[in-house]
């Protein structure tokens, strides 16, 4: 397999053939444009300045200065990032990329960096969609993407308390190989899973399997490893503690501002053996809504529990129906969980859901396939092409991509009073935005996670876009609905991070005195300032 | 009901009559020693040094300079707080007691504060165990107590999110009485619930109801306000969020150390419909230990896990056991959960453990009380004499005190995988040390919260003492056992908090990189410094 320097995952496993045919009919029948397919430029031809540094030399096995290289680790996979790859428009690359092997390493090159001023990006499996690894540095003499890739080793287990000490720059796959001879999973994926490692997620709070209770990586962290170029800071294994303000707090979610996360031990949990699954069907969305509701205040604690409205259904799971679906799933390593699920059923039925005819959720021991992202296999054919779906979209978003097409998502969280004004808002935004650069647009919605006090919408938007004005068409739906989510009281974030394109509305969202203590830390922790300068605070 | 300046809770309630005979006849049998009870002094005749203070003219009304008031904020609730109050030993009493109305009275008595460098002691129900009320702040000119017992109101429930905003500083049962008409509960009951507040559960990562998932009050909060004197620190209503590090995590646990809490929106809980409890007895505490970590890693989530050694079941709960006695709950508002108290049973038999005979577990609809701290009616003899033990411990602890006896809890959480070494160090750490100042003396444990990866021991401490000397021999045992917590890798508080006694093996604990970030934010937050000084950093 080949990575791809410029999209998703990898080259082999580009949309093409048969399903390319089928989603550009599909767009074809939605927004009608100019479908031309512009390929993606070699990385030779994008003439790439010269490095403008140099490291040491008992650094310079480290650092590679390769074109292919630089390039690939000059954006993050957003849309606006890909079609940027695509157009050649790369306009800020790092000078070298760094692959530190050990801890070792990481401080050497942190010490490097803080004494010559080099700015210093720490780099997971820069899936960031938020312009979390771009290095838009200007005020620095360089630039250093340090890359943990070679850091990918569960280097411990405890099995009697279920938890292993990981190194950060392991990928998804390979920490789940790992853990499998011990019969243990950490039961964490996102939608990047097989292309964001372990420190990616602890940096940018991860949004994970779980859409009740254990909804972000934070929760599955015991302790954690950072070096800070200030010294490293190691926290205690702990199940609990209320001994002063958490220390792994301030890290998760610090986005590489404060230092590079280099191991964590995580909690870990059995590969689950009893499951059941259901999609419920529902003529009305604000009545989907309200079930959704019931379910996440009924202390079932589901592990899946999307609701997809409408367009998402008929988009994505090939759904048509008035109102919503949702995708039900229960899990356990311990005993059956067919009566959670048939307690679920029976508060959407009370809300006149219809639960798919296969639903039954009889309990399957045993059932193979268990420890996969999104892996949610039976529950009816509503879920499993949803599913399916989900593991593809972010390949078929760069063939939109080079079609001209306008994809992407966003992602928020508020309480459940305030989602009706929200959504709406949202909504109306998006839509408004798309009339004026696009004329058109789809805007779809569904729940990512739930909590007893609210939902984490989730939302796609799908415009025709015209070659060359991709970005800037991009630009204005997104400020759009940003201003929505932030006006009607929702979090600019739930779990795709601040990285530098949703400071201003971020900066606004935060507590001013939070952000002076937070920047005061950063000053303690980073004295010269170069750690991911932009993100989260003002470059210095 | 009056409140007692010198121990815990209301005058009315002290022990006394059979109570205190039976207590003082189990003493006898355990550790003779000489019981004559050391009445407390009064007020008036501890001679309190005047106030060095007065307050400006504007800020006059909301300050008192009674000796009462000044001797009840002096010390918390602790042994050795109680032990210092009977024997008149106040060393350090707050110059003022201020009692703000609302947020505007905290902002303009932290101007005054910080303008004259008078050290501030945030203060809700005065329960500390840590010292983190007393003012041991030696580098100011006064020091003002900020006691914010007149801000207790909920102010807005949204019956829809099933949250509240409410100020920090209501009492427990004034909660729950304000929730109560809306069908809700904050559901978080400390021991200290009917002697402590909101505010002050957030400034301590207080421990609360749940024994699993839910264990802190830090889960509960949906947003806070807090005072500071460099302004208002407000964060946003939010179900979930990734938008960097949490602003709430660096406030939860600040122990008044970066600003005054004034209120908080609270997620909020239906009352218990379900309930099904049991007690379970072991012959063999190890073979107990790992039924309670199964029972912890089965998902089952009980709301009482309380595993007792055969030394708190006999001297607590009254039963004679080899092993221990598990005491199990679970609740719900939607659902009968018989059928998960009967999975955990299982696990229980599985490893040799005997289920009361009234333990059958069937749900029971609409069971009343369920509000109540401790609520955990039924579920055998077992549970109930230890529940009505848990309520009046504090009293007895008192009562203890007045005859000389050594009487303490102190408590940490560790990993399963290192809790047989913790609780054997501190264990004979304890023994060691109560034999070198007590000669002889009992220690206790039992878990408070367990978790998938570890429990939180909860060690009670019972010696006989000599009147004039029991602080010092309290403070020669706590030493011992917070040596031993911190070497064997626990965490010196897991629901205390730290304050000003848990400082040196806190200083150990806390990664030296997170203590200059925390020390940089609080000087940002705080730049006169006067905000507790002492508690969690040393004093400037």
């Amino acid at each position: 397999m080949t990575r791809s320097w410029w999209g998703w995952g990898n080259v082999e496993d580009a949309v093409g053939g048969a399903e390319l045919g089928a989603l550009l009919d599909r767009v074809r029948v939605l927004m009608p444009g100019d479908l031309t397919d512009h390929e993606p430029p070699g990385v030779d031809s994008l003439g790439l300045p010269a490095p403008r540094v140099t490291a040491p030399a008992s650094l310079a096995a480290l650092c590679s200065a390769e074109p292919a290289d630089r390039a690939a680790h000059a954006h993050g996979k957003a849309f606006r990032d890909v079609v940027r790859n695509l157009q050649g428009d790369l306009r800020h690359v790092p000078d070298l990329v760094a692959r530190p092997r050990d801890e070792r390493d990481v401080t050497d090159l942190l010490d490097w960096c803080s004494r010559e001023g080099i700015a210093v990006i720490p780099f997971g499996g820069g899936s960031s969609v938020v312009g979390g690894v771009e290095p838009r540095c200007t005020g620095h003499p360089a630039v250093v993407t340090m890359d943990l890739e070679r850091m990918d080793r569960v280097l411990e287990v405890d099995g009697t308390s279920r938890a292993a000490r990981i190194q950060a720059g392991v990928f998804g796959p390979h920490l789940e190989d790992q853990l499998r001879p011990h019969g243990l999973t950490l039961r964490h994926f996102p939608q990047s899973f097989e292309f964001s490692t372990l420190g990616g997620w602890l940096a940018t709070r991860a949004g994970g399997h779980y859409a009740t209770l254990h909804t972000h990586i934070d929760d599955l962290v015991e302790s954690m490893r950072v070096v800070t170029p200030s010294g490293v800071s190691a926290s205690r294994r702990l199940p609990g503690s209320g001994a002063g303000p958490s220390p792994d707090r301030l890290f998760l979610g610090s986005e590489g501002t404060l230092g590079v996360i280099t191991e964590a031990w995580m909690r870990l949990q059995q590969r689950p053996r009893w499951r059941a699954r259901a999609s419920v069907r529902f003529g009305d969305y604000t009545v989907a809504v309200a079930a959704t509701r019931a379910i996440a205040q009924s202390g079932l604690n589901p592990a899946n529990c999307r609701l997809l409205d409408a367009a998402e259904a008929l988009i994505n799971a090939g759904v048509s129906v008035g109102g919503g679906v949702l995708v039900l799933g229960f899990e356990s390593a311990d005993h059956p969980v067919h009566r959670s699920l048939e307690r679920a059923l029976e508060l959407c039925r009370d809300h006149g859901g219809e639960p798919s005819p296969d639903a039954g959720g009889e309990p399957r021991d045993g059932e193979p396939g268990g420890g996969e992202p999104g892996g949610e296999e039976g529950g009816g054919p509503d879920v499993r092409t949803w599913r399916s779906s989900f593991l593809r979209m972010p390949y078929q978003r760069d063939a939109l991509a080079r079609h001209s097409v306008i994809a992407e998502t966003f992602e928020t969280a508020c309480t459940w009073d305030g989602f009706e004004t929200l959504h709406r808002a949202v909504t109306e935004a998006a839509r408004q935005a798309m009339r004026e650069v696009a004329g058109t647009g789809v805007v779809t919605c569904r729940f990512t996670h739930v909590y007893p006090d609210g939902p984490a919408p989730y939302f796609g938007v799908y415009a025709p876009g015209r070659w060359g004005d991709l970005v800037a068409q991009w630009d204005h739906i997104k400020a759009a609905v940003s201003e929505a989510i932030e006006t009607s009281g929702g979090t600019i974030t739930h779990h795709h991070a601040v990285g530098r394109d949703h400071r201003p509305w971020y900066d606004r969202q935060r507590p001013a005195p939070f952000a002076a203590a937070l920047s005061a830390a950063k000053t303690a922790l980073d004295p010269a300032g170069v750690l991911n300068p932009g993100v989260l605070l003002p470059a210095p």
